[in-house]
C-alpha cells in the first residue's frame, strides 16, 4: 500500500511545492490585527484543499479569534484514530529590511524555500495534507486509519481558540494519538522525534513614573525614570550567569534522568559550530553548570523581547517618559506550572520595584511543559516509518520551544502526541529569511504516509 | 520712551497673539526628517516678520542642516549691542493621543495657549520679535540700542549649525551681551533670571548579540539577549539611590557657593507640591544627600529616553532580538566637560559589558555646563526692567536643562548671556499639552522692551 502512495507523492512533488507557495503568499500574521482577513483567507484556502483531496466534514470553525479548520475521515473500522495538528498562522515578518527576498513571495534558493511560515508551520501543515492526499488518491479514497484534522490560526498568539475547543468539545476530537508537525530534526539527515517541550509564561511588565513625560534637563535628578527602573528590575530578575533570581522559581524543576542525559551527550552537537554558524554570537551565555542542550531543553529561562515607550526616533529627544513597557517571557520545564511561576514573578517584581515608580504585570499567554514516553506504541510506529524513509535510527530529543496544544491534548483528550517535524536548526523560524529545506518537505510527506500505514497496521 | 513702546504693545496685544498662533501652526519638528520643509517654512515666516517690522539685513542662512535666521539694526551710535537668541524648531509631539487639543492647532484654555512650541521656544522667540516691533514702530523705526538677531532651527537636535556659525563668523555677531529667551520663571509672578545651566552628553548605546533574531524557545538559555544585557548595563550605570557609578564621573563637580545654596533654600519651593502636582510621581528619586534644587541644578544625572529594537507590537512574539539600542544622556555641571564624561562613560560601558554581546556608544550631541556672574551690568539692567514690569525683586536661579549656545557665545564671542524667560514650571515643555501662560507672553514683551531701554541707557 505504501508504495502506491509514496509513488503518487513523488509523481506530484512539483505540484505539491507550487501549492505550498500559494499558501505562503497569504500573509496570515495572527499577532497583527491588520492581517485578520489574511488569516481568515488562509483558513479558507486550507479548508478548500482538504475538501478537494477527499476529506469529509470539512469545516472552518469561527469563534472569538482566528478560525480553526476541522476535517475527518472515519471509515477505517477497527483501526486507530489520529488527530492531525498544525497551524496556518505565522509570525510577523519584521524587521523587513533584513529579508533577502520578500517574506510573502516564496523564493527558491540553494535547495531551500524562503518565506515567512515556510517551516513554521505552513510547510509542515502541508506535509500532513499532502500525505493524506497521496494515501486517498492512490487507494480509491480510503485511508489506512481514521483521521481527524484540526488546524489552528493562533499558534503564534497563544492558541486560545483551539485550547477552548479542545476543552469544550473533546467528543468531537476522540482519537488514540495526535500527530503534531511543528518541530525539527536535530541535525540534517537525522530522523528525530521530539518527546519533551518547555512550557512558558509570556508577560508584559509596565513601569510608570510621573503622570506625563518630563524634560530631562529640568527634572533629571529628581524625577523617576521608568526605563532606568525597568532596567533595574530586569537586572534583578536574572543575573549575569543566566540564573533567574525569582525566589522559589527552580523549586519544582525535574532533573532529566541519567539515561536521558547520557543520550543527549551522544548527540552530534558541536558547541562552537552552534555558537558561530547557527547563532553568530560572540559567546554563549547561560548557567555554567549545565550543557547547552540541558540549558535549552531542561532548564527554565527568562528573555526580554522588546521594550516600548519613550523616544526611539532619529536624533535626540530629552524626555523622561511617563512609562515604559517590556515584553518578558519565561520558559518552564517539568514539573513547573505557569500559575506558580507567574505568581512568583509578579510578587518578586513588586518586591524589587525601585522607588518612584509603580509596576504592573500582565499575563499574555502560557503553556504547560510536557514530556511524552518513548515506550508509547505510536512513537514506535513513527520510529519504524522514519527508519524506512531516512535509513537511520530515530533520535529522541526535547525542544526548548512551547507547543501548548500538546498539553491540552494530554489533559482534555487523554492522548499522547507524536511530535514529528522536518525543520532544520538553521531554518530561522521567527527571524528574517525563514526557510524550509525542500528535500525535507518531500521526505516529510513520505514519512507521514509510512507512519499512518504503520500506525494503521498495529 | 518706554511708555510709548509699552502702550503700542498693549494696543496690539490681540494681534501679537494671533500671529504667534500662525507660527505655532507650522510643525517645525527638527528631529524628524519628514518635517524638514516645515522647519524651512518656519524660518521663512520668522524672516518675513523681521523684515516687516523694520529690521535690516534679514537673511535666512542655509547650511547642512536647518537654517539660521539673521537680522540686525545697528544705528544706535555709542550704544551697546545685544545679540537676541531664540529657536523656532520644536520637539516631536508624540505621544499624540495624550494631547487634549492637537499639538499644531494652538488652542486657548484657562488663560493658556496650548501647542507644541508654545513656550519652548516659539512663544519666547516671538516675545523678542514683538518687543523689537513695539520699540521700532513707536519711535520712527529706531531702537534704543544696537540689535542683532540670530534664531536657530536645530536647538532640539543639538544646534550644530548655529554652533558652527558662531565659531566661524564671530565678526558677524559682534555684541556686548546676548539675550536668550528660552528659560522659565521659578514660580508664577516671580521674575527670574537664570544664571547657570547644566551641560550634557546625549548618546546612543547599541548592544548586539546573535547575528539575527532567534526563537526564544529554541535558543533561550544559551543565546545572549541584548535587552537583558542592556538592562544589566543601565543598572550598572546608576544605582537605586541615583548615584552614577561611572568611575571618576564626579571628580570635576564644583560645589555651589555657600551663598548660592543659602539663596536656593529661601526660594518658594514645596517639595510635596512639586512631586504631586507638577510631576505626579509616587516618590521623588535621586541622591539623598542633596536637596531637589541641588539635584536638578548642580548635580550631574543620567537618564534613559527610550529603547529600540525587538518586538513591541500588540500580543506576543517569542523572539530574542539581534540587537537593542538605548538613548542615554547625562547632564553635566561646572566644571565637568563633555569630552571627559563621554570618555569615562564609553570606557565603563565596555568594562561592564555582559558576556555574549558587543557594545557600541555614539555621541549624538553635547553642551558645556555654564555659570554667569550676577554682578554683570546687563544682568543689572535686566533686574531693573523686571522690577518695573513685575513689581518684585528678581530671583537668580540655575536651570537643569542645557542651552549649549550660551557656552558658544561665551567661548567664541566672549559675551555673557542674560537668560530671561517667561515659562512656568508646569508648562510641560517636551511633553503632551505644552502650554504658555498668555499673560506671561504679554508681560514678557514689556519686560524685553524695558530691558532694552535700560541696557541702552547705561
Amino acid at each position: 500500500m505504501s508504495a502506491d502512495a509514496v509513488a503518487y507523492a513523488r509523481e506530484n512533488s512539483a505540484r505539491f511545492l507550487e501549492e505550498l507557495k500559494d499558501l505562503l503568499r497569504i500573509p496570515s500574521v495572527s499577532t497583527l490585527p491588520e492581517h485578520k482577513r489574511d488569516v481568515e483567507a488562509a483558513a479558507q484556502w486550507v479548508a478548500d484543499e482538504l475538501r478537494r483531496i477527499g476529506m469529509k466534514h470539512v469545516e472552518v470553525i469561527h469563534g472569538d479569534g482566528h478560525p480553526l479548520v476541522y476535517a475527518d475521515w472515519l471509515h477505517a473500522e477497527g483501526k486507530p484514530t489520529v488527530l492531525c495538528y498544525a497551524h496556518y498562522d505565522v509570525q510577523p515578518p519584521d524587521p523587513l529590511d533584513e529579508w533577502v527576498s520578500p517574506p510573502f513571495e516564496p523564493t527558491e534558493r540553494n535547495g531551500n524555500l524562503y518565506a515567512r511560515g515556510a517551516v513554521d508551520d505552513k510547510g509542515q501543515l502541508y506535509i500532513e495534507v499532502k500525505a493524506l492526499e497521496s494515501l486517498l488518491k492512490s487507494h480509491g479514497g480510503k485511508l489506512p486509519l481514521n483521521v481527524r484534522v484540526l488546524f489552528e490560526g493562533e499558534e503564534e498568539v497563544g492558541g486560545e481558540q483551539i485550547a477552548k475547543f479542545v476543552r469544550e468539545h473533546p467528543e468531537r476530537l476522540e482519537a488514540d494519538f495526535a500527530l503534531v508537525c511543528d518541530t525539527e530534526l536535530f541535525a540534517p539527515e537525522l530522523p528525530t522525534l521530539c518527546v519533551g517541550l518547555r512550557g512558558m509564561i509570556y508577560t508584559e511588565l509596565e513601569v510608570r513614573g510621573a503622570k506625563s513625560d518630563l524634560h530631562s534637563g529640568v527634572y533629571g535628578g529628581a524625577a523617576p525614570n521608568p526605563f532606568v527602573a525597568l532596567a533595574q528590575i530586569i537586572a534583578g530578575l536574572k543575573d549575569r550567569d543566566g540564573k533567574i533570581l525569582i525566589p522559589g522559581f527552580y523549586d519544582d524543576v525535574q532533573v532529566p534522568s541519567a539515561d536521558e542525559l547520557k543520550a543527549w551527550r551522544s548527540l552530534p552537537f558541536d558547541e562552537e559550530e552552534y555558537r558561530k554558524s547557527e547563532m553568530g554570537a560572540p559567546e554563549l551565555v547561560g548557567e555554567k553548570d549545565y550543557s547547552v542542550l540541558e540549558r535549552t531543553w531542561a532548564r527554565p529561562t527568562l528573555d526580554v523581547h522588546g521594550i516600548a515607550g519613550g523616544f526611539t526616533g532619529a536624533g535626540a529627544k530629552t524626555v523622561i517618559p511617563a512609562k515604559a513597557t517590556a515584553k518578558i517571557s519565561m520558559r518552564l520545564v517539568p514539573h513547573m506550572t505557569p500559575e506558580t511561576a507567574f505568581r512568583q514573578y509578579r510578587e518578586y517584581v513588586e518586591k524589587i520595584r525601585p522607588a518612584g515608580v509603580t509596576v504592573g504585570v500582565r499575563l499574555i499567554h502560557s503553556g504547560e511543559p510536557i514530556v511524552v514516553g518513548t515506550d508509547n506504541p505510536y512513537i514506535g510506529a513513527a520510529t519504524r516509518a522514519l527508519k524506512t524513509v531516512w535509513g537511520k535510527d530515530t533520535v529522541f530529543i526535547r525542544s526548548g520551544g512551547s507547543i501548548p496544544i500538546v498539553g491540552d491534548f494530554e489533559k482534555h483528550l487523554k492522548i499522547p502526541s507524536v511530535m514529528m517535524g522536518f525543520g532544520l536548526p538553521d531554518d530561522g523560524l521567527h527571524a528574517p529569511n525563514e526557510k524550509f529545506h525542500i528535500a525535507n518537505f518531500h521526505r516529510g510527506i513520505e514519512s507521514v504516509i509510512r507512519f499512518f500505514e504503520e500506525a494503521g497496521s498495529q
